[in-house]
């Protein structure tokens, strides 16, 4: 069995024996220039693992991967990996299957560095979280909120920000898994919240749904710096920097005196080959500015103690997440896709098993939010592959027990045949205006009544009220 | 009697009665755009001045003006100054004349912000610093190692910075007031040191006066990504920044993990209109810089701390400074140009007296190090007003005892005509190529030899041997 060791604690298997079975990876075909696209990636199934680790494994565990995701981060990955045959890497949330590590055992729940793929060997274990699992929160939610996204934004807000109440806060890319995290953060230290984001739909997202004083869509602002004069008349104490380039250009001039910038992403610059230009530096020193680069890796040792607050908040409501979950490794490419396309809306990740069932009855809900049984929300989208923008299908509820039954419980993914007739009757009952995808307004509740007047000729109309009791609901109350 | 509020703390007064003495000012002529030239600035001897109190004017203090710090900041003064018939304004040496404030009486010595003139009221007092004065520590170096360059210097690296033993540090404009002392701080806390300047005779002076243990003139590097490879092969771990722009973003390629950048200056973005494009940000957050703008005036508190350390270290040798003095008002305008053209060596400032002669035997030393009789040294150069770049000549040491006797004592400054005629004996001495003047080498000593030579036939050969015993020597001896 030829193994290849990867840099962050994991082997992939490559060779079949007997007791082996076919592991069904997500692939690079090529170093990445600009936006990833579609032909950048590959699923295949040439790879194959024995689900039974060798006596000689000594110390490493064999994950099956139940969620992956799609973090920003991702993009350097695409830019440097010297392997285009391997998998892609990054935090997903596993279940052990087999373990020669004292610490795990199989049927634990981990979170941590696998592969884009259906089973990984992890050769660092001691690199993973355990996940103490219960019914009422979902495991998806360590691949954003109890996961590296949720550390990042705890660290990034409480360590490197310096917050004190009263604060005017800005946040970009505010509806991302980190964003939509520092919000409700600074909502809960008594902060002035503002955020930015690329959609109406997500403006409305941050403002009804997570509490945010104000919110505008930068694509909508022609004049960044006016902008935000607009909503910081006084001038900006801590911006959340996760966009980059000429936000960042423009929040320097807007920063006040001692203000502070926790600097954790720069999206709107991964793509790029050549990187923006930012000018307004002088104003670090005019403003006596702080400016922090974060990597969540500094702030692990943080974990027991930032689940400690984080639990009862989520259990009461006080924090609320949205999920943007795509269904398999065949839509794995198109999670990617869509954060750096910025058509996410809140934590992108993907299951790493294929979709059970496409229902037709729900085809033509672009996004939904849905409320869940343990009272958080998920935000069900699946791209199809081929069409840019994206267009999304909302799927069945992947519950955590459903998402990590094993993949021959499910019926394979459709052939390319079937996509490819799917992707026709789609276009058949698409609206002549692609903007009619991005122009709904969210009522109180979530997602708006336009909408949904709009698609219930062709699909059923989902609950949109909000989950009772605990779970992630506004923090603002109703 | 009329006076014009100044926001930074003292009062021009600019009628005339019978005691009034005329008060010599330089006036900014209008903004400045770019590089700052002669024509932007006038001397006047318009404004008057009583050279006593009047009872009304509670808690002020009237001040004769000693040493004019020509600071960098003061280039964002020339951009926004609604008042272009006022002196300048900034940190300088006074001594005080009359004083309604309780703190001060007369003969007291004084820094603060003071007006580029010989007489000033200061509104504000309590934000100047006394200085209590010995005859081994000249008045000059409240304008640089012992003032405001000196506490930033201190603060920036002690506070900003957090050094540790055996780091890497690299500063630019490293032979100025400010970079000088970092490096030695940096040398004495065991750092490697390296620093960037415009000349060979800086370079040179960083590392034979000021123990750098490299240096490089940043013009003659057409890529200063590979010249900081070259310098720092294992990375940067701190960056003293007080330039700004093009170095800046070469220096953020070259930053470690957990690398702190002070950014206390960006001397080469304060003459354009629009500044240099830094594109490098990303490195932020894959290095987890902390980049730190600072300002003097957050760590005034530390002052009696700082002198309480510096103070012994000057008297010891282990502190060495260089500054850079023109003799009057008639040159500070002058002064101004050669930091912004970065022909000033060490800490640029001017006395505000009329220069007393022009020695004829030393004109065409362009510059000089000379050695104090308190132990330090001073580098003497007297630009001309019309001549760029810059022809300097050494004029007799300014003794702070002379400097504060008053203008009375001094014979008055030649004409126009006269500046005339010793221009033009100037030109008939000159050599052809202007480059003479910037190719020489420094011996351990100081200055070189080879210039030395070429002068010799012109002028006498001024001693270069550093000064026994306490003061500024180089901290590495010899």
């Amino acid at each position: 069995m030829r193994s290849i060791e990867r840099e962050r604690g994991y082997v992939l298997t490559l060779e079949m024996t007997e007791k082996d079975v076919r592991n069904k990876q997500l692939i690079l075909r090529d170093y990445v220039s600009g936006f990833p696209k579609e032909s950048d990636f590959d699923v295949t199934s040439n790879s194959t693992i024995k689900l039974k680790l060798d006596d000689d494994n000594s110390k490493v565990v064999l994950v099956k991967n139940l969620f992956l995701a799609a973090d920003p981060h991702l993009r350097a990955l695409m830019k440097k990996s010297a392997d285009n045959l391997s998998p892609l890497f990054g935090y997903g949330v596993a279940k052990v299957v087999d373990s020669r590590h004292p610490d795990y055992e199989e049927g634990d729940f981990v979170w941590g560095i696998t592969g884009w793929e259906e089973y990984s060997i992890i050769t660092s274990p001691e690199h993973m979280f355990k996940i103490q699992h219960t019914d009422d929160i979902p495991l998806s939610y360590y691949t954003g909120i109890l996961g590296m996204p949720g550390l990042t934004a705890y660290a990034g807000f409480f360590e490197v920000s310096a917050p004190k109440k009263g604060e005017c806060m800005f946040i970009s890319a505010a509806a991302g898994g980190v964003g939509q995290l520092v919000g409700q953060f600074a909502k809960l230290m008594g902060c002035y919240v503002v955020g930015s984001a690329g959609s109406k739909e997500k403006v409305d997202l941050l403002k009804n749904k997570f509490g945010f004083d104000e919110a505008f869509n930068y694509k909508e602002e022609h004049d960044l710096d006016a902008a935000l004069k607009r909503y910081f008349p006084q001038g900006i104490d801590i911006y959340f920097e996760l966009v980059g380039g000429k936000i960042l250009d423009a929040v320097l001039l807007n920063m006040r005196v001692h203000g502070r910038i926790a600097v954790c992403g720069m999206i709107s610059q991964y793509t790029r080959e050549e990187h923006e230009a930012v000018t307004n530096t002088t104003c670090l020193i005019s403003k006596r500015i702080r400016m922090q680069g974060l990597n969540v890796v500094d702030y692990y040792h943080l974990y027991p103690k930032f689940l400690e607050i984080l639990l009862p908040q989520i259990r009461q409501g006080k924090i609320s997440c949205v999920e943007d979950i795509v269904e398999g490794l065949e839509n794995g490419a198109g999670a990617l896709i869509r954060v750096f396309s910025g058509h996410n809306i809140g934590k992108q990740c993907a299951t790493a098993e294929t979709p059970r069932s496409l229902d037709l009855h729900s085809i033509h809900h672009d996004i939904s939010l849905q409320p869940q049984a343990s009272g958080g929300w998920v935000l069900h989208v699946l791209p199809l592959r081929v069409v840019h923008p994206v267009i999304t299908i909302a799927s069945r509820a992947i519950s955590p027990s459903n998402a990590e039954r094993g993949r021959n419980m499910n019926p394979p993914s459709p052939p390319p045949l079937c996509r490819l007739l799917l992707l026709l009757l789609l276009l058949l009952f698409l609206p002549l205006s692609p903007l009619a995808f991005s122009t709904n307004s969210y009522d109180s509740n979530g997602f708006g009544d336009e909408r949904q007047k709009r698609f219930n000729g062709f699909g059923h109309k989902r609950d949109m009220g909000r989950p009772k009791g605990h779970g992630c609901e506004r923090i603002s109350g109703d």
